[in-house]
């Protein structure tokens, strides 16, 4: 914390703020310079109230420099976090990116498993949709719930694919916790900090989006509510953030994904689906998001876009997401990363027969 | 719906666009213009997905011209929505100004009945407070709960003023409805359907605030969340959103008053506290928001805020509350309001026994 | 300027720290912390350059601390700026609110005469009308230049209005300059220096919007590039801000006007017209910017807006701003103003008679 | 144009509007919907002045759904325009990338020459370099000036690199016009419109900066300013958009390359030094601009950032700018682009001899 005061502060004026800062418990470092006087504060554990202090007579400024985030900093930890999963050898934030495809929603069994059969088909070793969607209107499709749940988790019998899937209340997030591979939080609850401690409680690694409008303090804040509640394996995740734009339905912070890296041990991906809002953008994007350095991407892959219930405005056909991760898979060497291959479908007459 | 042709497209591919219409179900109404064709649909009742038409040859753009909102309308109820409670003569939506004022939360039972014997005095209606308190950092101070809700009940049997505190979950919300008589969801939750629907199945008003980055219309979806359960007592509350602006804490959005009373009939309130961050800025923006025509105030007051557990930094000494008071009082007239008169305490002896 | 150090930082970081700074003439202050090491710089007499030590290792981030304006400065000139103008009695930054009224653009003589006229009457001090208009679009109505000002100075000559109309370049500022009471610069051009730098060799006083995404320093430099080169007759002008709000036209920040107070002594006005881009909503913001404290408006009036060639949207009926002038004339008192009175024509046969 | 009418509209409202249209000398093209009736407009060859139809009886929306620019589009010129210039095999929209780099500021001639030789040698074959420096600051350095521009002029004739450099009025427009290969204008002055019109009067080619806050239609339709003058050799270059994030200096919007490519035949650059600000970050973005597709990178580099004197924060060491292109190489065949190469300094005994 600093303090600084104005230029035409007196001596007194100085000295009665660092009396305040010493009787608050902490120690007062005056420096004079040649316009004004700054007081640095050291000895604060937390938060130290600024209003005793900026309504000050003579004070101009107060200034917090200390950062409020600690068990995702990479100060606390420096090697970088790589979330595994039992029984897989897919991981995210290792070498190998981590490619999460599928539908937006989970619409009906046929629908979830031709995609899911495409997108693995594609090389994806995790497989989203969305069993309980968190819509702007109540009068738009709202998800299959537990039932949605059940036909992913056939998909990860049938093929192998780690599932990804959403978590909007208590409840559900205790289904999702019993079913899923891992768990999301999307953009809406970023700051819901009660779900945040649940999916903290509860030992599935968690997939959390970055809020419409968050700052990267208080994306890493987010973070740090679930870590705080004793579940480390937490992966960012870039979706777009709001403002004057108007070409895509957000505009995709690519930056964020350096400025992670700098702060923060925990792996970082990109959702290029909402994060444009436009199919046309989602594989320009995707190429964007791997050179720059992200750890996987998350992308909207439907069977028959035209006909989802939801954000198939953003959907990829299957065979252009069979060209993403083509592209993708040139693009990765040059950041030292690999991307997967193509899989061919394990025991297809298994699938079929379900 | 409207689909916007580009200039050179064909008659054939208007002539496809206008089958593809119709094959969903609805009704084309192809306008030849002198650069360009657009063409109309009608017949959808929700929304038609645009991506099956955006992506046609010779299609240049897709618009959505329908409002989502039905509950929220002023076109479904014409009437302003007055929100009354039992046993009191204060409402929110009527020709007195609303009057909401308190602490950030609820420290402790002495702070707490401090502050609300002076805001009492002041002419204060309703008393806010937050008993569970949603902080962007896991190491802050996160409210009182039930313990909390009790000193509220208690400031309201003692001067009978109205109780309004945030429920943030499931858990918090049962607790604020049994205890409390108006439940604020706030910004960080405005999309968090999950609790807006349960705030729409309990039976207390709810007071909406608007998120950071929330959009009107997504605005009025929230509330349309809360209606569509059967609760029609919603007041939205304006508390600043988030914009590149460094000055103050949030963009106080003060245009969105107006905006509301012209497309609904609920009642609109604004937080100049939340909406500045700063004190010397809550007292000029409270007058500006009765100036504009809100239907009530929402304000810190804090009895030591230099002692205060969080947002110490923009709540108002009680001092200043009777003087934004004052100022309040005298423009509610211009603008055909009145606001509520300074009050006596009605047993200070009851009071000073607890 | 502030280093702060990483959690980790050696005793051979820190001293290498203040070595560098000491190096580039400085005085380095550094001052251990319970979890890390800050050191404060003094000696500096304008921005030291940050990337020589943000790269250092050990440093975690490097914080300015001063404030870059000076004669802009309420530090430099306690006393608030009164704005006078040479054969008239109005002001800006007096008592009195300074009102300042009329057409978008100059289209005619009978368009501006008839609007003159009404807005004379309501009581405003200044006549507003572009002659030179930046548009958008090439192919949109661009002004009539000299011809234009030449109206707007018969205007003055009638009623005895001061007139404020906008320079967009070299060329026009000599005319604008040579015509007009006051020079406007607009949102757009408030980081064009160069014209900054011309309106403050000029003699007349100065309107400078705020640019569309200009943070408070930001405009206030810009206030600087003017009287830096020695007028110091600016006023400052709120007129919105872009954000993702699409409600309005731009989201008007009355914040600023409390902010810009605390931080410099010149005048502030608000601009509700363009500041929310629809008619509806310029009277009750009118309100609202009084109410905060501003120290006059500036508003768009058309006698017959729909006939408009430019901003008709925005622009108010004649008898639309009798009314909003009739209001503001109540609040005005309230935050210890006045507003002008109604006025009459001073020679009706003369005006009649052009 | 399309004006949507209320779910209440009587007929006679509904009729009353089609009259004002046609009135207006336009056609009205009435659809009844299910809900509501809209009412499409065609015959108008410029903006209709919504006022006269959004205030009507009835009538709850005015949408307009032409775009307004004509020659940057597409529909107007489908091939991709190619910039070309006299005596060199350099090009801007051709299959190689177009790579501009060199420090912000033109400072002094050993500089330069430093920084040049090192770009060069990297395989940059335009080198940028403020002569004319628009400065938040009235005090900080405003460039060298015609001094600034002899000496890029010095470079080209050393290295045979295009000079491109920024003009910031009318004055400096006629110098950078005379030396440079391609004009600058910057983001601050990219709706300074009577600077772009003199820029498309001139004939050598421009180098149009995207304004913070500017969406797609403005700075596309500033683009239009330049054309509309006869200078149809235009490359857009995104640098960063002003939003609420504060991890970067502005967000670096790279949809906008896609969305660019799909409305307009004109080529789009990058700046990944303003489009962050920092150093650390300049390199993976530069990637991603290059995976997004775009058509090249305009990037500071500056022999010795530390003691630059404008932006040193974000220019890259000589040595980053060789792992940058080397970067860059790798990335631009996946996207069927090539890099250019490495190169030797022509004669060094004529560089040196200088």
């Amino acid at each position: 914390m600093l303090v600084v005061m104005q230029a035409h502060a007196t001596d007194e004026q100085v000295r009665a703020v660092c009396q305040k800062i010493e009787g608050l418990g902490y120690r007062a470092h005056p420096m004079p310079g040649a316009q004004r006087t700054a007081i640095g504060i050291t000895g604060n554990r937390g938060e130290v109230e600024q209003s005793s202090l900026s309504e000050m007579p003579g004070v101009g400024d107060v200034i917090a420099v200390s950062k409020p985030y600690k068990l995702v900093s990479s100060e606390v930890k420096e090697d970088k976090t790589i979330i595994r999963f039992p029984n897989s050898t897919a991981s995210i934030g290792g070498s190998e990116l981590a490619i999460i495809a599928g539908p937006c929603g989970v619409e009906t069994r046929e629908q979830v498993f031709a995609t899911a059969e495409r997108v693995f088909r594609a090389g994806a070793r995790f497989f989203r949709g969305g069993a309980y969607k968190p819509r702007t209107s109540p009068y738009s499709f709202q998800g299959l719930g537990e039932e949605g749940l059940k036909i992913m988790a056939e998909v990860r019998d049938a093929f192998g694919l780690l599932i990804v899937t959403e978590a909007v209340d208590h409840e559900s997030l205790e289904k999702v916790s019993e079913y899923a591979d891992m768990v999301q939080i999307g953009a809406r609850n970023m700051q819901n900090f009660s779900l945040l401690k649940l999916a903290g409680r509860q030992r599935k690694p968690v997939l959390l989006k970055r809020g419409m409008s968050a700052t990267l303090d208080e994306f890493l804040m987010a973070a740090e509510y679930v870590m705080s509640e004793g579940n480390y394996n937490v992966a960012l995740c870039e979706r777009g953030v709001r403002t004057f734009a108007d070409h895509t339905r957000n505009t995709l912070d690519l930056s964020v994904v350096p400025a992670v890296q700098r702060l923060s041990h925990l792996p970082i991906l990109v959702d290029p689906s909402h994060g444009t809002g436009k199919r046309n953008k989602v594989t320009p994007l995707s190429r964007a998001a791997v050179a720059v350095g992200c750890d996987g991407l998350i992308v909207e892959v439907h069977c028959n876009p035209e006909q989802a219930l939801s954000d198939g405005m953003q959907s990829l056909y299957p065979d252009q997401f069979d060209e993403l991760m083509n592209q993708v898979r040139q693009i990765a060497p040059i950041v030292g990363r690999t991307a997967p291959e193509t899989q061919t479908v394990p025991h297809p007459a298994t699938v079929a027969a379900r």
